[in-house]
């Protein structure tokens, strides 16, 4: 039977040849990653996922060969067979582990040609994105990115490895659900069978796997496919994947050490990083407090200082005013930074006005007193206070937030992260893990003049706070915890709910009726009247992960297929249109869409 | 902060502790199985997902905590501590790891209670199958059930130790492709931010793992979901998950070698079983012509044999009209089948009524000659070459098809595995391989008149036959395989095309003009002049091999969630009702449905 590989059969790949092999027969086959002519003879570094090795074509050894090997171009596919040889003297490559030999082929296959790239099969290149992902299996190609997937690939054996050590049982859960809108917008998939109605793509497969621990299953991870059909930024995408654990018979610390015990397994395994344990734990009020946001970069100082108490009856009435009317007062010490221009003082006040903040003082402490248009409002005892505080010394600048909290927060909390990277007082090696924990249950949703849940409903509130689920529901805390690296949160869980009639509280005071929640959500209801377990778990954002342990910013270099914001694929079109004939057995018409110009 | 736990921390799962661990304190966890009060005792078994472990409660030991016991039902989750302490004799249970120890309890916390379940949890239970999917994290407690889905995590781990040994890399590919309206239906997914336009959910990844092998990846892997909007037989899911695997470089026997040292591996693991390699092969053609049926199960005899020749000149009209018309005759030596009565003679006709045969004609072997309808139509010597070839000795039945090939082999393929199981000529124990190969490449079909893929567009045809592309594509052999257990297709896959030219002709042979197969299959083309390697690869069916590795009959009893045959969810009632707002969002309206009654 006639094969074109013939009986070559691959002994070695690209990157497995080294003197100690020299002499030995071996077939390599590969990708011409790049041709030389020199002195008649001609070298080809031929490419496999695993490297490089040269193979040379000599006229004086083969002739024939040697005439075959006039054809190769760029990114044409090749098996030789050959032996292995020491490279001469001045051409060793001693960067590679195959640059003491090359291969002197004897035998070539061309098992395909290719035409030329429409960009160069290497890590620097000028293109698009737009044309990257259009001809992806090329841009796959790529060294850098290719390593992204393997990368990909190596974390996510090392989160099975892991789990697996630990008894979790990896257990699959449908993927054509049920729509509960909740939380972000669902995917719709419609029924043929059932017209008229429709599946949702699961937005995690939260309820699921708390009914694997009412069924007992006790330890559960799934790494799986989410989707939501959000406006996308620069680091989403309409389907991501998520490392979901949940454990029985658990509180907050169980689910804590499996995680960073994990964590330090990932980073191990794919970094040769030794990560600390146990990681840092703030509460909620504290970060906010502390950092501003609820997912502080705690690489580096800059901390707020809420100087509230020092200010509120200042001569400054800005100030003062803001503190009476329930607002803060805060102020980052941004040491030596006296020396801010003008412009740069502007520029930053521009920066917290994205956050709504209406304006930003300062101070710039001299040796001689405050340089600052607000100095002159406070009295000595003031400053003095402030300078307590602030741990003020000549060289610093403050600059103070004065608002509501959370506008106060934001902003200067923000702002701390762009001084951080302005002054470059990050250290990008260092991989800085911090617990958020204590979330307030409830947010409120000025739009829709109710409450939400903050994470989700099922997470439990503190047993202490039960009797203010009614009352006072804004100041009940929830068993929420996020963790953060680097200011960015990788996974986020919480103990559960595991009590009904607490779980019916929870959908009252999310403003559901009994009639809605036992549509939407009866089956867990039923579920947790049936001897459910105390429960609790915990979901990591494996993209964002993998994103961080590549040190890559963009989300879609280390996705094979991803789609553009525009939640298309633009190597093969997807979506398109669907037939008539599709629509009508799923009972589907398109609607007449406005023309958008 | 209170807890319902307290300081409680389970130290030993249920199936833990033997009389090694007497006199030692421990915490259990789990659901109450059993309740017995003897003699002013409550013994209580205790159960998780690892077993049962009896809890004692004496209220010579400890008056409150017995006291609380008297509250125990069914179901209810507790967390006790106490001591482990030798059974009584008497009271000893041989037969289970704990049945030596019982712990007696010193504190107990009730986590939880349940309702009376609507049926009891153990394996033997007398309800529908729709009562235990409504309340499937119920039925999911079933030492049976609970144990399949456990076998399914431990071969799929299985499977990915294997892989990942032999250098294959788990790599992801989107959920949200695009629909490529060939072979099964696709279920869509409407995109809002394209409105008009959809998605498909992926029947396979199979394009997407072509393009991993194009960009270099070289090995390929994933346990990936895929989706078919199918009507549903038994054994289908609208989503299953199948083993997908990709290899570059390589043929048919690379393929093969690597799926049977992972199955080797799976079911060495799983059942501690040695599978001999290498697995039986047979050519399509063999596989119908010996067994009428391109999946045989190889564990028993009852081979057709083809009469075609003896007969085609016969008296016997039936016969000979079939031969001349271009039909076959074959035949089952049914051994020992002679006393099958009238009745069970008549019950095989109507079997093979099914398949289209028109009728069944049989021959008794007796010690004086051949009872049989059609006996007198037959000369000396044809009786003589039908004796030699069906090797017929006095004891037999004789079963016969005459008719088109199709339906002979089908007819007769079926009854042969009918015959099996009646005959009781199947070892149970026994798990029987065998790859079928050289399949046809097309099969040309009636309705639309026109040839379709046997196994799919992407499936290399042998070098050999590229010339009878145009000139007689219904006799050019493919480069597929299936893998075959016990009369089951687990698996299939094939050698890819690799070469444009090629690609570009199978599609017009299916009836694509340029333009269509440009639409759809636009990138591929593109990947493949793009320096596309000789690659392979083969899917298995991981519901069907997990179905048999727990000798189940319905895939039902290894999904975690099922659907039921009307593609829903009997416990989250999915698919259900869009909300106007929702379909809005997504340009939908729902079309008038006809009832249909």
């Amino acid at each position: 039977m006639t094969d074109i590989l013939g009986e070559m059969r691959r002994t070695h790949h690209c990157y497995e040849l080294g003197a100690e092999d020299i002499g030995r027969q071996v077939v390599l086959m590969g990708w011409v990653q790049r041709r030389r002519d020199h002195g008649g003879v001609i070298f080809v570094d031929l490419r496999d996922r695993e490297g490089i090795t040269q193979v040379v074509f000599n006229p004086e050894i083969d002739q024939k060969v040697h005439e075959k090997a006039h054809a190769l171009r760029s990114e044409y596919v090749l098996a030789v067979r050959g032996s292995v040889a020491p490279r001469p003297e001045g051409m060793i490559n001693p960067n590679i582990k195959t640059g003491h030999i090359e291969v002197i082929v004897s035998e070539i296959r061309i098992l395909n040609n290719a035409q030329t790239p429409p960009f160069m099969i290497e890590d620097r290149i000028d293109v698009s994105e737009n044309i990257r992902l259009k001809y992806r299996y090329l841009d796959l190609r790529r060294p850098s990115i290719q390593k992204n997937i393997i990368i990909r690939y190596k974390a996510s054996a090392a989160v099975r490895n892991y789990l697996n050590d630990k008894g979790f049982l990896d257990l699959e859960t449908p993927v054509l659900t049920k729509s509960t809108p909740e939380g972000a917008r669902d995917y719709l998939v419609p029924s043929r069978v059932n017209p008229g109605q429709f599946y949702a793509l699961p937005q995690s497969p939260q309820l699921f796997k708390q009914l694997f621990m009412i069924s007992g299953f006790d330890r559960y991870y799934q790494i799986v496919r989410c989707f939501r059909d959000e406006d996308l930024r620069a680091d989403r995408q309409p389907e991501f994947t998520q490392i979901d654990i949940e454990m029985s018979f658990v509180g907050e610390e169980d689910i804590m050490n499996i995680s960073e015990g994990m964590l330090q397994h990932v980073f191990k395994e794919i970094m040769g990083k030794e990560l600390n344990l146990p990681f840092q734990r703030l509460t909620y009020d504290e970060a906010v407090s502390r950092y501003g946001l609820d997912k502080p970069d705690i690489r580096f100082g800059l901390e707020l200082k809420d100087l509230s108490d020092i200010v509120e009856n200042s001569g400054f009435k800005v100030f003062s005013g803001v503190v009476k009317k329930g607002g803060v007062v805060k102020a980052i010490n941004v040491k030596g930074g006296i020396n801010f221009s003008r412009k740069e003082l502007d520029d930053m006040t521009d920066f917290v006005s994205i956050y709504r903040a209406k304006g930003m003082a300062w101070i710039k402490v001299k040796e001689d007193g405050w340089q600052s248009p607000i100095a002159k409002f406070f009295s000595d005892k003031e400053k003095q206070a402030m300078i307590e505080r602030l741990d003020m010394e000549p060289g610093d600048l403050i600059v103070f937030g004065a608002d509501m909290p959370k506008i106060v927060n934001e902003s200067l909390g923000h702002l701390r992260n762009h001084l951080g990277k302005k002054l470059d007082l990050i250290n990008e090696d260092e991989y800085a893990f911090t617990w958020v924990t204590h979330f307030p249950m409830f947010e409120y949703d000025e739009t829709e003049k109710r409450c939400q849940a903050l994470h989700h409903p099922f997470t439990a509130p503190f047993e202490d706070d039960y009797d203010k689920l009614e009352s006072d529901p804004l100041n009940v805390k929830s068993r929420a915890y996020d963790i953060v690296l680097n200011g960015f949160e990788i996974g986020g869980g919480s103990i559960r709910i595991h009590q009904m009639e607490i779980q019916k509280k929870i959908f009252a005071a999310l403003g559901m009726d009994t009639s809605e929640y036992e549509e939407k959500f009866g089956f867990l209801l039923t579920a947790l009247e049936s001897g459910a377990p105390p429960h609790g778990g915990i979901a990591f954002g494996f993209d964002r992960l993998v994103m961080l342990l590549c040190r890559e910013s963009s989300i879609r270099d280390i996705i094979a297929f991803p789609k553009t914001q525009k939640a298309s694929c633009l190597m093969t079109n997807a979506p398109s249109e669907a037939s008539k004939a599709q629509l009508d057995e799923l009972a589907l018409k398109i609607r007449k869409i406005k023309l958008e110009e």
